[in-house]
């Protein structure tokens, strides 16, 4: 094979409805559906070039080379990415986020998003949208729900050929932001891959997996029918279940920081007071405040006023994951 | 009747097993059994005079004729010991606590054992202590776990005579401590009497009755066994249990606050640091750090440095519910 190059561009998302805890780990199989919606403003680039003049894969993150542990996981895809395309050849990969990096924002959905559409274009695939969003999946979880565009379901699956996300509204469908507000912590996160295996030591996942599927009905709904007073609280009670998962697994694990705490009381706060905005969290210190287009000005110039927010990053719902340039040598 | 005066003094008490939801919520029959230590340095000393003279009950807390929901409920519960007693005669009660109120430290559980012991002896009643805790329990159902003295165990019941607090050890037993952390917060906090009512409608509340008599046993026999690292994660895995409760509740009650969160965080790094101590929450803003006599003062001292953190009390075991003063006339 002579050299191949392509580039390409993913939206990080955000969940309604969280992936918390694994069916099957390795594989990245979940124990439920979940919803999300595509962030506009959070984006990765990301450019794997196919070179065989390299003696080892260059994976460089940024404006700098991949840590160990980054390393690996990129490698590991990529192997997944040179078994569909049976070659060997080794690869130069580029990425590059459009938000800080170590911010919280879900970077790795984006960045295996990117790299699983990229990487098999410059191998000379074309992957229809299912299968790249298995491969996607299998990087990391989220990414997979970062492959279509809009508003998204990953279907849960029961194995690596049925385990998915699809789009089920164009962005275009409903102008809903998330208006990001990164919050300063002094705590190191536990990583999500960490998290969702130590779920399963909950004793109240089982309940939670119980109920979701009316969860999901409820948000799917109030997706469809465009209704922010319906979504909201539903989206709220997910936010929360993750983290009472994550505070009772064992050991327990507590993402919540004074910060996090701090905007959803203000969140609150405003919603008393007429403004339509509901937050939602991931596993971090950021708080995702997700409102209508025509409050999200608002939204933003509040949250930028409270101490513990250092930047506010406003989302409208992003596209699907896309080629942006393509080299065949 | 000729008129009787008897003062009485009780401690708060902070509970290691929570009771949170009612199986009775007129009668405070609780849904599980919990473990609590009498705090020696939070207590209300009440005064009741029972004066044919006059024309209405005068109810006086702290400097203050008491407002509509406080008169309310102790009429409510004098109106119970006058049934016992057999009598119509008007009172006049002072109840003062030694620490803030509105503070958030659990004042109804030594107020209400207070004004049970002080209404039944200048009633001239000596009721038993299962008597009197059941008593205490119907003005405030935790109440009835500070009437006995040190470390104490209410038995749920099932019924008014059978739902009563025990002492499992006396206060000499342990010198353990609880370290109040007063953290100051903007929120108004929701009364425990609403969120035992809200606790039915959360979907994990089964679960969490269900895995208690576990989480029982461990507490007990880490008290037996005066052993703090095996009593500490069974107390804060139930602190956070109570909160995950209120905050799945519908709709959500959210106790906690940025400094609350603070406080964890740096009793975490304290732990992590070699400093044993581990805390515990109650439907409020406060942290009560639990420890050893030995590390009080270091953890009080620690606790004072935090910035949202307003007054730290040092609580060592406290006693039971006594008689100061009675006079017969």
């Amino acid at each position: 094979m002579s050299a191949h190059k392509a580039t390409c561009i993913s939206c990080s998302n955000i969940a309604f409805i969280k992936y918390w805890g694994n069916r099957d780990a390795a594989l990245r199989i979940p124990l439920n559906n979940s919803i999300s919606m595509n962030l506009d403003h959070a984006t990765t680039t990301t450019t794997v070039a196919f070179d065989a003049a390299l003696n080892d894969d260059e994976i460089v993150i940024g404006d700098a080379p991949a840590n160990a542990a980054q390393r690996a996981r990129v490698i590991a895809h990529l192997g997944r990415v040179r078994a569909l395309a049976k070659i060997e050849t080794r690869v130069r990969v580029e990425s590059r986020n459009n938000f800080p990096m170590g911010a919280g924002i879900a970077s790795s959905a984006s960045a295996f998003a990117a790299l699983s559409l990229a990487a098999t274009r410059a191998a000379g695939l074309e992957l229809p949208e299912r299968e790249l969003s298995i491969l996607a999946r299998q990087g990391s979880g989220s990414a997979c729900r970062s492959i279509p565009g809009g508003f998204v379901e990953w279907l849960a699956g029961s194995e690596n050929a049925n385990s998915y996300a699809v789009s089920i509204a164009p962005p275009s469908f409903w102008d809903l932001r998330d208006v990001i507000a990164l919050v300063s912590t002094e705590e190191k996160k536990v990583g999500s891959t960490d998290g969702h295996a130590a779920a399963a030591s909950s004793h109240f996942l089982a309940e939670r997996v119980n109920a979701l599927p009316a969860r999901l009905a409820r948000v799917r709904r109030a997706l469809f029918a465009r209704d922010l007073a319906a979504l909201g609280p539903a989206i709220e009670e997910d936010a929360v279940e993750l983290h009472l998962i994550a505070m009772t697994s064992a050991p327990p694990i507590y993402y919540w920081s004074p910060g996090m705490v701090r905007v959803i009381q203000a969140a609150q706060r405003w919603r008393a007071d007429g403004l339509a905005v509901y937050f939602t969290l991931d596993a971090g210190p950021n708080v995702h405040l997700i409102c209508e287009a025509q409050d999200a000005d608002q939204v933003a110039a509040r949250a930028r006023e409270i101490s513990d927010v250092q930047q506010v990053i406003v989302n409208a719902p992003g596209g699907a994951a896309r080629l942006i340039e393509e080299h065949l040598f």
